[in-house]
């Protein structure tokens, strides 16, 4: 069986994460991939950090260029976040002829022409599966087996945190800053909430949903945003008195040849199956001329579901390779 | 460009269907395929039905070898449904080197091993997406980019008629027997409603499932089966008294490895995301060990749906053709 390595870039949560999935599901993994997954060789300054996973010293370096300039290495996973040096990183190992993959919604909204430029002059695969909804196969699907559709719209709620906030309001008859603080108590909500709540995230989450779907490019700051911070609890009282809840939806829909988008709070009917969409929970409705109406919905965030979805482009990366 | 010649078997609702999505999108899907995509000839009695689709008299054929022993042939859709002849027609087309889609889960669950093994002698890509929930994804999202689980349960809504009668009797607090007849009259339900109401249908697509899950072939006539016909106004409103829905499942569940399954009417409590799904809709609720839990939810059944999910798997197999 041929061996597959894998330079991996920040082992913090997520990567932390996709490290115990290779852990705890290798066999299925590597029977999945038709080949050996090592994680090679990781750049993380923390090395001190207890992290619950048998991972060894000798593993850690701080030069990206101890992996790009790896020979054996075949892939980079990017787990950094943010839009640099993410970015450079990944284009570093492009150029490396690495493919790789990521889940750095940011780095990709942002940087997402540049970066398929890159992958496909250095005839490499780029992958971002874990980018929007996490651990939901949202991407695989509409570029592959939905791909006989003309798509028409999409609305997503694809922020765990925003979510959360407004369903415990919803449920409990909460005040938004109350709900906030308690969230970030317990970890949900990150003591800076700014990128979730006023919903720049999510801006850039739609950013890559429009370019896969409409092949459009959007920049999130161009996308008119609004976040939860103004929701209050007298607007969600009026909501569910309509037999409505209130979401922040990201949409694009083509009508007639023009996409119109937007990120913002909506009134969605009771019996609207993103609607039932509680808590951390994320979901992703698309429609298609062919398909009609779908819906993926599962785990938006976490380390586990996070990393599911990054070993899965790794397998499919595998697949590659090993033609 | 390429031109990948398609032998079309059976030109009923779901071949219609199929050949409609083909001429609507045929841009889109030609793009995705990197190749032109023509339906070449056509096995079919019945020539002179109105179709509204512009097929050719000459396109017609009633001889199967019309289509296997073509040499310019390279996939072969079967939509005729049932097992046989079916299967004996997709095992020919294989071992006349032809990848071959279908949307007949009657033959898959019945021959799978027989279908698996010959593709994989005869080395040709053997796909049947539309099988299991009409067009929503679920099989290539379990068979690829989920890959890095290891799958725990499943339970699924996947037959629109049975579905749809449940939610009617819900909504409208009807009788079995009323909404049947109306569903006959709608089109919604077959005259003789049997494969659907007594949940064959059912454990047919769970086999389906648990081949792919667990990689445990289960033949559908072992697999506990209990239909929607006997299930009375009176356990309908008993069951919503108790804030739950009755809906038929088709559940299987690694139990400490050994593997427990059914297909029989069960209650959920009224939030589950599975208790939401109303009339002819179905939904695939997967549980994976990283991933946690996933829904898919769409059309299960109709022409376009299904139409999409065929195209889907040719698009798939076009890439392979064009390496």
């Amino acid at each position: 069986m041929r061996t597959i390595k894998i330079g991996l870039l920040g082992l913090g949560n997520i990567g932390t994460g996709t490290y115990k999935v290779l852990e705890m599901n290798r066999e299925q993994v590597e029977a999945a991939a038709g080949a050996r997954i090592i994680i090679d060789k990781i750049l993380e300054m923390d090395v001190a950090k207890k992290r619950d996973i048998p991972v060894k010293p000798e593993e850690f370096t701080q030069n990206p260029d101890d992996i790009f300039k790896d020979s054996e290495i075949d892939i980079v996973i990017e787990l950094l976040g943010g839009i640099e040096p993410a970015t450079t990183f990944m284009l570093d190992a492009m150029k490396n002829k690495k493919h790789v993959v990521t889940a750095n919604k940011a780095a990709v909204a942002a940087n997402f022409d540049k970066l398929m430029k890159c992958a496909e002059e250095n005839d490499v695969v780029f992958k971002f599966e874990a980018s929007v909804g996490g651990g939901i196969p949202i991407i695989n699907a509409i570029t592959t087996v939905l791909n006989a559709n003309k798509y028409q719209e999409v609305m997503g709620i694809v922020n765990g945190t925003t979510n959360y906030i407004l369903t415990q309001m919803t449920d409990f008859g909460l005040e938004y800053a109350d709900v906030l603080k308690t969230a970030q108590e317990k970890g949900f909500a990150e003591a800076d909430p700014t990128a979730d709540v006023e919903g720049i995230d999510v801006a850039n989450k739609l950013t890559i949903l429009m370019y896969l779907l409409f092949g459009k490019y959007v920049k999130p700051t161009d996308i008119p945003t609004e976040g939860i911070s103004k929701i209050t609890k007298e607007q969600i009282e009026d909501a569910k008195s309509k037999g409505c809840k209130i979401k922040l939806l990201a949409t694009a829909k083509n009508a007639d040849g023009k996409l119109e988008y937007s990120v913002k709070p909506t009134l969605l009917k009771a019996d609207h199956p993103l609607a039932g969409v509680s808590n951390e929970f994320n979901a992703i409705f698309v429609t298609g001329n062919a398909v009609g109406d779908l819906m993926f919905y599962g785990k938006g965030a976490g380390a586990l579901p996070t990393g599911s979805a990054v070993l899965g482009d790794v397998i499919e990366i595998a697949k590659v390779i090993r033609r």
